[in-house]
């Protein structure tokens, strides 16, 4: 949560902090303290224990106040147009960081966070240095990747309100596909086999009509390829009757939250192994479901349901790491779920060494698969807000025939 | 050019380079090394007049081949597992980068690439400094921003695709808006007035159908307030017929190219005021385009489009340099164009400051604009790929009324 940044500041001895960037897109730390969207970015400036102050050009003030930050200035009242008129570009940015430093009062240790170009941004690390500010690298996880790992009240708001969209979206695509025609072991859209591509772009359209975008496509995976959990489905791609279909959506708002889900789907009676996969995943996610809640150890969720894959005769991660090399393509072959927020992978990771207990507030996916290169892939994937009990944001059927 | 990287890096005294991230999403730099998509990121590494070599994770070996590497690596093949599991993350990583750095022989002065996490990175350039590896940072413009600046053939190639795409979009966009009924002042989609919201979900629908997204929204700015430039058009917004529309779209392909193209409407006769700014940009903008040609400095034609401006009567950048401030929120009150690419905003910048000769193969936008906070704004945007003469890549109709 924003205000934990004071308490991980002081517990990283850490006495001021600056996150700048060229846009709030793509940089969820400057996102994330600016409280909204800043197309041509900013600098915010903190010292511990105060409250922050946000510099922006003239024409962003509007868009500044929009956001979090109270106290928000502009480049000119620090003379940038001045100091730009004198100095070379990077020259000119070094001192117009450090008249910023100086006037705000900050001091050492200072961390400069934000993403942005690690190359000429070391430019300007290098040359504030040399002027005597004292700026420290962050171990990981960093204060913000902290703060940010437990969401405030108004960040579980966006991300429920992301969960609903993008149900709205699967529960159409799945009407969609529950409207073609299956004959024998084929599906037809009207005339012509079903393609990948036509269903991406239903979904491409679904998406459009809730406001929201998927910057890193869809996974769209059928038949034996969508054993690969990273294979996304691509546009020659057929889908067959019996064959299971591992439909993975990770949508999101402009500069905002994300969601991610996943079901499996399968057209007609599917083949004893991919109902059998099937129901030991929903078993799985169903009992991972009702195990996290703060203060558990994510790998002890993790280990339970190694533990009943391994009981059902799959191969788990958990063999692998004892030498079961068979687990590095069958059985259970991935971690168990991610933070959600302004990023799509984000802390915490619940995985067989994740031994921090979870904490309240926080968003994580609960994501069980198997995979069998001879079969194919079942995964189904739901976000819950952590507590006691969690809160499930994925409402969602999880049927498997359409 | 990707062939300039061994001059710019000779240029700059530069011996090694390496680009790194988690993603290539958001990470041009990486994304244009790499030649392809890498969700999960990876490592470049590259000695000066050598070949590179890249190093992603087993299962993105696959992804790492479409791309425009030789020479592919695995983590595993530098120890990755075994170090990780000695040391914690950071000392890790270092330890890894270490370890990368040796066996590829690559020698300072090294330049580390790539959009990342400032304060984290910062700590492994320290932990590699500490270890002996001299790193320096770049001024801007950095080597991959000067060979990104020049486009290769393929590049050219999607950028072309892109304005075709883009093209389908705003006719078919022009089309549903023709489709609408005006009476009197008013507009109606079917019995309903038109609203900018109703508009954004038909380009979403109209994107989505091309399979590319607009990850930082579409401008569709109606009335007074299209004269700020920076105005997206809010859902609030309802759609009068005399009034200036100003519909600036920048779509992508996800990790691709981008395009940029702006046109401006009316349902019904603008006033005398709209027609004359509309005249006014559209000689601009011809005139623009008859020009840029390589080896022309941009600040000729920037120069050139002020006082075509001036000579109607419109203040400019130019003026507001001479003290005119007016020119702050009337006239013509930004640059000419910018470069696109993998990103939306790069080199060059067409501007009074522009004084080095355009190059051959770069691909820029060109925008003049008026603006008027009592009657809106007018702006066309075409991109060009330099050369001579220069090849436009945005086939779409200028006219304004609908």
């Amino acid at each position: 949560m924003i205000k934990d940044i004071d308490r991980e500041m002081e517990k990283n001895n850490v006495r001021s902090m600056i996150v700048f960037g060229d846009s709030t897109t793509g940089n969820p730390d400057l996102c994330y303290v600016v409280g909204g969207s800043l197309p041509r970015g900013g600098i915010y400036l903190k010292r511990r224990s105060n409250s922050p102050t946000l510099i922006v050009s003239n024409i962003d003030v509007g868009s500044a106040r929009k956001g979090r930050v109270g106290d928000i200035r502009t480049y000119s009242e620090y003379g940038y147009e001045r100091i730009s008129a004198r100095y070379e570009r990077d020259e000119a940015r070094a001192r117009f960081y450090e008249r910023i430093i100086r006037d705000a009062e900050l001091e050492g240790p200072t961390v400069i966070c934000g993403r942005n170009d690690t190359s000429n941004t070391l430019l300007l690390i290098d040359a504030l240095r040399k002027k005597g500010v004292k700026i420290v690298g962050e171990k990981s996880p960093t204060i913000l990747e902290t703060a940010r790992e437990t969401k405030d009240r108004y960040e579980i708001e966006r991300l429920r309100s992301m969960g609903k969209k993008t149900a709205r979206v699967v529960e159409r695509t799945r009407r969609f596909l529950a409207s073609c025609r299956v004959r024998g072991s084929k599906v037809y859209q009207r005339s012509k086999p079903l393609s990948v591509d036509a269903v991406k772009k239903v979904i491409g359209r679904l998406l459009a009509e809730e406001n929201i975008i998927a910057p890193e496509d869809t996974i769209f995976a059928v038949g034996r390829r969508s054993s690969d959990p990273h294979y996304n489905g691509e546009s020659g791609d057929i889908v067959r009757a019996a064959e299971p279909i591992v439909f993975d959506i990770f949508p999101a708002e402009p500069d905002g939250y994300w969601h991610d889900c996943t079901r499996t789907y399968t057209f007609s009676s599917p083949s004893r192994r991919v109902k059998e996969m099937f129901d030991a995943v929903l078993d799985a996610q169903t009992s991972a479901l009702d195990q996290i809640r703060e203060q558990v150890p994510s790998s002890d969720v993790m280990l339970n349901v190694c533990k009943l894959f391994e009981r059902k005769g799959y191969p788990t991660v958990r063999s692998l790491a004892k030498g079961n090399k068979e687990a590095r393509v069958r059985g259970f072959i991935h971690g168990l779920g991610h933070g959600v927020g302004l990023t799509i992978g984000e802390r915490p990771y619940l995985s067989l060494y994740g031994k921090a207990p979870l904490k309240k507030n926080s968003a994580v996916t609960v994501e069980p698969g198997l995979y069998d290169p001879k079969v194919g892939g079942v995964r189904i994937e739901d976000i819950v807000i952590v507590g006691s009990p969690s809160e499930n944001l994925t409402p969602i059927s999880k049927d498997m025939e359409l």
